[in-house]
């Protein structure tokens, strides 16, 4: 329908309308990473600047066997409910060697992934942490541009992915397991520092007791924790997204969260710093572009691998030796 | 004893001998980021260089609860018994506002952390993923210096970590927990093809036929995946890192292994591709940093934060703007 060669101002024009086939063309643009089409994705992501405060981010995270997918699928169908449209872009890092994606989810989002309201779009992983957060960024825009309200970011893992998922969201729902280990105490500060909602998943019949006990401590565990910048206290739910049982609660409580911190001026605040952030990204990516398409560079490069292949030189002395080339002093550097 | 100003052939001398805190504080100084300190941790990194192929390194991860430390506590002491010097370094990325540090699983290394054979040092997080991985490289090449012959990094997390933990080591184990979800299944390709070693921990009494059966499944799951580059198919154990069972033959394992790649070439090439990696990634530091540092830019793009700040531009457009001040022509990017 939209041929190759299709104007940005012409593809916004489908995108703005809620049309799904535009939206996705549009995030495959920005994904492209081909210099000629660098202009045309600027253009669209400019025109779609306007949107970004349409819609609400939130984060979902969780270890893997915590029941993401199955939890999104509830949580959607909810919103769905209320009216909104909803947007599920996932950040799949998985697999580096097999360029594993997320799609094998979209069948435990049975109900979503059929809903005309809702619109599911794994993100390709690069290997790269801040490859996959721009192109997420950017695809969220998208989406808020194309009338999608209420965006899930579903994340895998813990760690380092945390933090990236708190930098793309508005707000973030972390998914936890009861008995998954007293190790857990050992990360669950960082942890709890990052989400504004916690709920432990698969409270499910016969595992009531156990995960009633684990929010009970987690709660007593989030009352020692300092007041956030907010003001707002995290909460602890339970749920069985198998069962469907609990997420609208949570659903409702996130959405009232929301509406508080819009009007405390913290969303804002956040969405903001978001921006600098991506802009000095973008920055960042540009500067390591270029210096990766620079033949000179390259050439140079090229023969201090060499040097490393045949043991004639160290990775501390080589990169010492390129950065010279490129006019950089590097005593001057910390 | 080594007073502030010492030279870096000095404090080498003594690294050299095995003297631990001689090695401690060489690694503070990599650590420092002070660009006064560049010149003499560069010059401490090159003498350092010739000792690189003198340690063996093996990345540990799993998700929060595996049991990482305690396995490792094992796993270090049947390396001492067998003759070797063991240091553990410990990549946290677990907080961002609190800066979490995992001393607090020192307590769970109970034999190694009073043992004079054994050193361990958690990683500072600082948010940045290259920056944690780069310092953990350097820290590994000075105690390859300081004549620790087995070094073991630990990684908590899945996902963008493991990418980060292959990179860093010569062989990677994968610590799992049988009946941890079945969502596990969406994760596994990219788990299975990072790791050398697969260990099903906690087959303990009680949990031994669930742990024999994922064992299993995981062994029919491998034979799938097509053979590795160096030859060699991995290897799932179980083991009981509380009650210390199946350790050592994972140990032993791990060891021929290692001699066997040794001998076909295998860890030689991963080495010299790790250390091109190293270089580059400190020569993009570099030039981060420089952009950091330069006064004309760091003033244009606060202007651009006020503009931002006040919804007058584009993360998008303002980024070219930094660009172009910084005399590159954001159309030729990709």
């Amino acid at each position: 329908m939209y041929n190759k060669g299709i104007e940005p101002t012409e593809l916004f024009k489908h995108l703005k309308t809620g049309d799904i086939e535009a939206l996705a063309r549009a995030i495959t643009l920005i994904e492209s990473g081909r210099p000629s089409d660098r202009i045309a994705s600027n253009e669209l992501l400019n025109l779609s600047m306007p949107f970004q405060a349409d819609a609400f981010v939130v984060g979902i995270t969780g270890v893997p066997g915590v029941g993401k997918s199955t939890f999104i699928n509830g949580y959607g169908m909810r919103a769905i409910e209320k009216g909104y449209k909803v947007a599920v872009l996932a950040i799949d890092p998985s697999s580096k060697r097999s360029k594993g994606s997320i799609m094998g989810d979209k069948t435990r989002m049975d109900d979503l992934s059929v809903h005309p309201n809702a619109f599911i779009r794994p993100s390709p992983t690069s290997g790269k942490l801040g490859g996959i957060s721009r192109r997420t960024r950017e695809a969220a825009l998208l989406c808020a541009a194309a009338g999608f309200d209420r965006i899930l970011i579903e994340s895998v893992g813990v760690g380092q992915n945390e933090l990236l998922i708190d930098d793309l969201s508005d707000l973030t729902l972390l998914l936890l397991l009861a008995g998954a280990g007293d190790e857990l105490q050992g990360i669950k500060r960082g942890i709890m520092e990052a989400a504004d909602v916690l709920a432990i998943n698969k409270a499910d019949s016969g595992n009531d007791v156990t995960s009633q006990r684990a929010a009970m401590q987690l709660r007593n565990a989030l009352s020692l924790l300092p007041t956030r910048e907010s003001g707002l206290r995290a909460k602890v739910f339970t749920c069985s997204a198998r069962d469907n049982s609990g997420i609208n609660e949570i659903f409702d409580h996130v959405e009232s969260m929301f509406a508080e911190l819009l009007n405390n001026g913290t969303i804002n605040k956040k969405r903001v710093v978001r921006n600098v952030r991506w802009m000095k990204q973008r920055v960042e990516d540009a500067v390591l572009d270029q210096l990766r398409n620079d033949e000179r560079i390259r050439d140079f490069i090229q023969s201090k691998e060499s040097e490393l292949n045949a043991g004639s030189n160290t990775p501390i002395a080589a990169a010492d030796e390129i950065l010279r080339l490129m006019g950089i002093d590097p005593e001057t550097l910390s």
